[in-house]
């Protein structure tokens, strides 16, 4: 059994040296992650300048490798690179750090990576724990990774393949259980710092608040579900259609 | 009527001279676009670098600004230092040079950037030619994208706030009409070129081909149907949760 593992904090983070730690009880594993913190990188793609791919010894026993790419490119440069395209059996990516509700799969390098390897039909993982630090306690998490991964080899997923964990930060003892919900409605507020830089320019600098569009007794969503100490299991593909527009919108095909 | 204009092939790219035109017919309109290519970048934001904007007169009595982050960083800079949250009616996004069809939806710097601003539940199209050259012919781009925009202009979307619209690389006269469908459903096989850099480092530089997983029979997706020479509309969202399988995962709420 292949396990390549991933992130988006860069392959020095706290976070995936706890999930290397998982799964290396379910098989072989390959790690391959980027070389600095991608975190806001999305689905990018690397097309305007070549890679690079370094060896590291960081993870006793485990090969690893660091890229210069983004966390999707990583996931394509082990497929097609480091494995040249023999099978995987199932992607990890994180454990980030911070949460990945919400939206927030859309901006998240950690989920786009494990995104990726979906859509190449691998069973795919990403986990998210709601602790930005550093130095944030994964043991919770641990556990709790260990548990979806064992139950997901034991009962695979037939046609989605894609999972988005998200795990509270509290001692395991506090985790209410594992609820299996949707993505939450909702978006960040932006409020940019604006500073002067040492040459007398305006900058700009992205940060923000997420809020919630859920009205507050709707609780199958994850953003609720992770509120009332539960990790939050949302299903999760790539297929962006809006159905219900579809039939509403053959006015369009009129159009001459 | 303020109209936002982005893309991600660059602000001096033909592809958004072309969508200014047309957009200038229908109201207002701000450009705020990426200082260089962006393509590939996805939903990427920029978080651990500020961004700069700079006004530039390369549109005749346009409001124009370019931005060194992503599509999406230009989207909320708009949005919050631009125009200090006042309301955005529409957000166009493109002329892309090249295809968006299909799962390129979550690469597509293009497409991104309108989805950012859908998620703002602000209306917003993006527009996609099939050509990648950097003189492609953009008339009949031209054309349809004011068709469009005209009709959901009298006839405003409710839920869904995104398009995806693709043109083939063909005269006017040869475009068949407009067909609504739904994103096919394919990937990308990676074909990296391996080479040696002036320091005798091996890299690696992505590129590729798109295959879709549609059987041939199947006409009622994006990539069917530009081959027919159709317009290509897919209204898109955001919510990436896999609904089917929320209740096949239920036995994962049994772990414990």
């Amino acid at each position: 059994m292949r396990i390549l593992v991933t992130n988006d904090d860069g392959i020095v983070a706290p976070g995936i040296r706890a999930l290397v730690e998982v799964a290396r009880q379910f098989g072989d594993v390959l790690v391959v992650a980027p070389d600095s913190p991608q975190s806001g990188q999305g689905h990018a793609i690397t097309l305007n300048r070549p890679l690079k791919l370094r060896k590291v010894d960081i993870f006793e026993g485990i090969d690893a490798y660091e890229c210069t790419g983004t966390p999707v490119d990583c996931v394509k440069l082990a497929k097609n690179i480091l494995l040249k395209n023999e099978s995987i059996d199932l992607c990890l990516s994180g454990i980030n750090h911070g949460a990945n509700a919400s939206v927030n799969i859309i901006y998240s390098g950690t989920m786009s990576a494990a995104m990726e390897a979906s859509i190449e039909k691998i069973p795919s993982i990403g986990f998210s724990l709601l602790d930005y630090s550093f130095d944030a306690d994964f043991s919770a998490a641990k556990v709790y990774a260990a548990r979806i991964i064992r139950r997901m080899l034991d009962q695979p997923m037939k046609e989605c393949k894609l999972l988005n964990v998200n795990i509270p930060a509290c001692p395991a003892n506090d985790i209410k259980g594992i609820k299996v919900c949707r993505q939450a409605d909702g978006t960040w507020v932006e409020e940019f710092q604006v500073g002067t830089d040492p040459r007398g320019e305006k900058y700009y600098w992205l940060t923000g608040k997420f809020i919630t569009f859920e009205p507050p007794e709707k609780d199958d969503n994850d953003v609720a579900a992770l509120k009332q100490n539960y990790v939050t299991v949302v299903p999760s593909g790539h297929d962006l259609t809006y159905y219900p527009e579809i039939e509403n919108l053959k006015h369009l095909e009129t159009i001459s």
